[in-house]
């Protein structure tokens, strides 16, 4: 990409409908890496992407050239089989916390790289952060070492990883071409192809709390992202879960945490449980450690029942230097200063739940970003105990607020109610798995 | 356009097909022109737009906004008709030499505001600065005294006027989103809006040597002008012409003044004097001088008889600087030192003409730029005698190259040759005038 012609004719050969030949698309994102191409080019690209799509060698090239303009990490000397899971981004989502730990349990060796949470989704380093003492930032010797150890290790990514990525995704977010269906999965795939894992899992979701509202929009994502991983040459599979009421019934950090340890405890059960059994299952299929994803999950669950997974929970939160004991006593995480009930206004079934609007809430509260730079409260948090289907009455708790101050604790109690629809008449629960793509 | 949200707005809006509500659009050109919104949403934009079309209403707010984002010029101290042409650009088209010295012939008033030649097509500021002396270089009180004297004065835009076009050119031009029909008639007619005139003709070309290839096309370009325009408060009207051949017989900058001169003295005819007349009538009927197109081509052609119009030409020359004396004795112009007769090398009908690729050898001779800085040659020149549905034998000469060096006029014989397609039938010339649009 020596010359502004070229350029240029990669952007009219998108904006003809064309296919873009891969060593010139290679080039165009390799150059806008290393800051050689204007990121007005780079959006006149995205934009016509945007309106005549990507085929699928082009999401390819872009994810594979994406891969190139940075570093990747090498997981030549782990000797079991190494997987990641990635979520698309959910409410009260914090599958990794239970899914590498069981994982670990079952010897795989999960490297997860993981962001923060923007918006109303919740950032697995976020939640973590909450455990005291916990560190993300792990360079590459030390995160090796610690999967080498105890089969887990979950990190921020650096700066390096990727980083056209990055600047692709910011130049996105300001141009409205964040919504393409290609340009969401070589940004995904990039990342977990560069992590390094040869087995890659994906959770996406679909619902009123996910990117992808409609379930068929998210099993083309999937796909779309379960080709690039074979195309990368790893085994890769999807799940399309449920987004249309937040998974746990926690949503903020600490509170996450929580969740977690009373689940590896056993003392939890529900759609948060079953989920992770689910996502264990498939990694265990992928790594070829079981037979297939149902005995993947029976193996997963006896791992449970024998208080293995809290282990592996245990010596990670300590392996990242963070207090151990919150695996026994979770009241040893933050606190928050307020609870407040909330109650139903009148009898009915719940028929709806708008799950971005309680992610919100959640990060009005301060568990969560509207901007990059903001400060996350790990104490505060949502608690919604009904779920979709659930017949309550009037006055009936159907959750909590964990607040800093009564004033903000009624604030997101209205919310709450807000983000809920009742009915006077029962209505079917959605499942929690649409659909498995590639197992 | 304060916030970044509000820009995105704007773009999704375009990027759906939507169209972007007025207020809106006003202040995102403002903005943009005002460098308060960056090149890369601008251009995610631009490529929505030409992927998604703009309504006549948004090609409206375009154009008024960019004339709103710098100075106008105010003619209102002129007491006679105020007029103005504007042709898309071809090859061998130097009618403003001929057409401005007729108009004020006519007691019209034309204020022109013009460019600079790139690529294939040339430009008249570049052709009137082949005579020696001439400036175009001038001050609006300047411009204004010289038109209420003599009735015609043609300057170099300033940088005030829609400085908004100017960074919206620049950025179509590379980011692929230049052939758009509302942005093309915006950026025209909002230089023509800002330029103060009552009365806008434009010469919307079509053709082997224009922007516009189909007569359709330009037809579609042409009544968005003339809508602009009216939308504007203007008297508008459009020609679309042919430019499936070059239009006068010279092309280059020294010879197309030499073709006007002559033109002038009745000492030339054939489609270039026949074009300089029907633009002049029109502009005459515009204008309200003449009761209609034909009447005024009459009166401009009794002008030209009459020797009026190549007195307003000397007039125009001193005015602006350069030697009058130009007007009786074109040999004062540049000449090239080298020229060499191109012969048809068999006999036939001329068929077609790639005029653009004429106009690129006359620009590869030094006649044209290639880029913005480069400089020009005013003596080298092609000149293309023949015509298409022309019978030539073999041998016969056909044109002529004007050169700096004998090397390069061999390798402009080799292109002019090279541009011309033979038949062993007769074929049809096309017609001059293809549509004339709101007369």
């Amino acid at each position: 990409m020596t010359t502004t012609l070229r350029a240029v004719d990669v952007i009219a050969r998108k904006r003809d409908g064309g296919e873009v030949p891969t060593a010139d698309l290679r080039a165009f994102v390799i150059a806008y890496a290393a800051g050689e191409l204007p990121d007005y080019q780079m959006a006149a690209f995205l934009m016509a992407g945007y309106l005549r799509g990507f085929t699928r060698r082009e999401a390819e090239t872009l994810t594979e050239a994406m891969v190139a303009s940075g570093d990747r990490l090498d997981l030549g000397r782990l000797r079991g089989p190494t997987v990641d899971k990635h979520s698309t981004g959910g409410v009260a989502d914090g599958t990794t916390l239970v899914v590498g730990p069981l994982s670990a349990a079952l010897g795989l060796q999960m490297v997860k790289l993981s962001g923060r949470g923007l918006g109303h989704t919740g950032g697995t380093l976020d939640k973590l952060e909450a455990i005291p003492g916990f560190r993300v930032a792990l360079g590459a010797e030390e995160l090796l070492d610690q999967v080498e150890r105890i089969g887990l290790a979950v990190a921020a990514q650096t700066a390096d990883l990727v980083p056209a990525d990055k600047a692709i995704y910011a130049l996105r977010d300001v141009t409205a071409t964040v919504g393409n269906v290609a340009l969401i999965a070589s940004s995904v795939m990039s990342k977990k192809l560069a992590g390094g894992a040869g087995c890659i899992l994906l959770d996406v979701k679909a619902g009123s709390g996910a990117f992808m509202r409609e379930t068929a929009a998210a099993v083309e994502l999937a796909r779309l992202c379960v080709d690039l991983g074979r195309a990368g040459g790893r085994r890769t599979a999807a799940l399309v879960t449920d987004m249309d009421q937040p998974l746990g019934e926690l949503v903020g950090n600490a509170v996450e945490v929580r969740e977690a340890v009373e689940v590896l405890r056993g003392e939890r059960r529900g759609r948060f449980l079953d989920l992770c059994l689910t996502l264990t299952g498939h990694l265990a299929a992928l790594a070829g450690v079981a037979a297939d994803p149902g005995q993947g999950r029976r193996d997963a669950a006896r791992a449970l029942d024998a208080g293995e997974g809290l282990e592996r929970f245990r010596d990670f939160v300590a392996a990242q230097g963070g207090d151990p004991r919150v695996a026994d006593d979770p009241s040893l995480l933050p606190q928050a200063p307020v609870a407040l009930e909330v109650r139903a206004p009148a009898g009915g079934w719940l028929q709806a739940v708008d799950t971005e609007a309680v992610g919100q809430v959640a990060a009005a509260l301060g568990a969560g970003r509207q901007r990059k730079d903001d400060e996350i409260d790990p104490a505060v948090a949502v608690e919604l105990d009904a779920k979709l289907g659930d017949r309550v009455d009037a006055g009936q708790p159907v959750g909590r607020i964990l607040a800093r101050d009564e004033h903000a604790a009624r604030t997101a109690a209205s919310g709450l109610l807000a983000a809920l629809r009742w009915s006077d008449r029962p209505s079917q629960a959605p499942p929690l798995v649409h659909e498995v793509v590639g197992a």
